[in-house]
């Protein structure tokens, strides 16, 4: 079974919901049978690379909020990570373009760190007193190397804007076929979807419930297969 | 749109089936959108590591065929393989166990290099004249590292038994759940089946099948969902 999760690593509800997802899946039993795969969701796609903004200053600017409600709103965040035995920092953090972040989820994708960056970043931009988005690529090359992969390779990603940008769009056009709006957006063998940090209990049912209705293959061309068997090859009828 | 399939690297049909699915795929318009991926089959899992005979050999052993009729059979996969542009040796070639080549392909998989291994094991074991069973790890090593793969981790994963057998297994167990009894077997977004080396035709047919039948999602829990859009980040409900 796969699990793909639409995120953005600026999103405080894809922070909370990956640990709420997690906890599911480690009592789920069918767990070493799941894969999960991150897939790329902008929530602030149109910012530019260099506009950086502390994050409360962002949300009453962008969302029309009063700097109380967006201290508030932060407030809550901040204990629904807790709760979740994730480190929030509610005051002082940054907010900014994340195309690069997703740039480079789809390198160490191919080498198989994604997961490892995804926390990385999600750790960087939640939990960290230095920013994710002012100390410019240096910052960057230091996280992905502490996930393992090459940093002569991260900073040829980085140095190319078109590196991996295809990728970052082709999820996007994804997500928004699949009908998500908003994220997280998990997707479950491409059958279910679950919107938004719901609780552990929702993830677990989906789980469940994907896992138990996965339906037999419809077998197209039923004629003569030319393959290998354990009695032996066919011989070419054609 | 993912397409897993199912195959062994001693498989003739295997090998032509995934250039007739190739041409299919080359002229697919969404080809982009589509993902492939290997999985592990072994035709001879019984068959002992140093067990290593001549393909007629084995096959006249095996499956109780004259000589004759296994050269022959060898000459028709030698023309069908030439009908696809592939090099195909009828004679000389060796048989042996594949459950190392397998571990490596996961190994690859979790670089980025799984299509590179399958392509590079698949020419060494049908078109080159060197067996790729009888000149020990040295040999796979070298292959690997054509493949981009490190050569240390290629020793360290051949060095250990251990080393992705579970991937290699859970791939087979899967392949029994989804009725695969023999290879290659394709399947469409877990959706379609394929099974054989069929005409590029039929790939063609189920490509655009399955990608116009993609179903919606099911969503499940469509409750206050605690998540973040382009107007914002949900306020905790609860």
């Amino acid at each position: 079974m796969r699990v793909e999760i639409w995120s953005d690593i600026a999103c405080p509800w894809c922070y909370v919901g990956k640990a709420r997802f997690e906890k599911a899946l480690a009592t789920f039993p069918h767990r070493d049978q799941v894969e999960v795969v991150h897939r790329s969701f902008e929530l602030d796609p149109g910012r530019a690379k260099d506009d950086v903004q502390p994050v409360i200053t962002m949300l009453s600017r962008k969302y029309g909020l009063s700097e109380e409600q967006a201290r508030a709103g932060e407030d809550n965040l901040g204990a629904q990570a807790a709760a979740e035995g994730l480190a929030y920092r509610t005051r002082g953090r940054d907010h900014g373009n994340t195309f690069d972040l997703h740039r480079l989820l789809h390198l160490a994708k191919e080498h198989g760190r994604q997961d490892e960056l995804v926390q990385i970043l999600y750790r960087a931009n939640f939990a960290e007193e230095r920013s994710l988005f002012t100390e410019g690529d240096d910052r960057l090359v230091e996280l992905a190397v502490e996930a393992g992969l090459d940093a002569d390779a991260v900073r040829a990603v980085l140095a190319d804007p078109a590196a991996y940008a295809d990728e970052v769009r082709a999820d996007e056009r994804e997500a928004a076929e699949l009908g998500a709006n908003g994220v997280p957006f998990f997707v479950l063998d491409r059958r279910y979807g679950v919107s938004g940090a719901q609780p552990a209990e929702v993830f677990a049912q989906a789980l469940t419930q994907a896992w138990g209705e996965r339906s037999p293959l419809t077998l197209l061309d039923q004629g003569d297969a030319d393959a290998c068997g354990p009695d032996g090859c066919a011989v070419p009828q054609h």
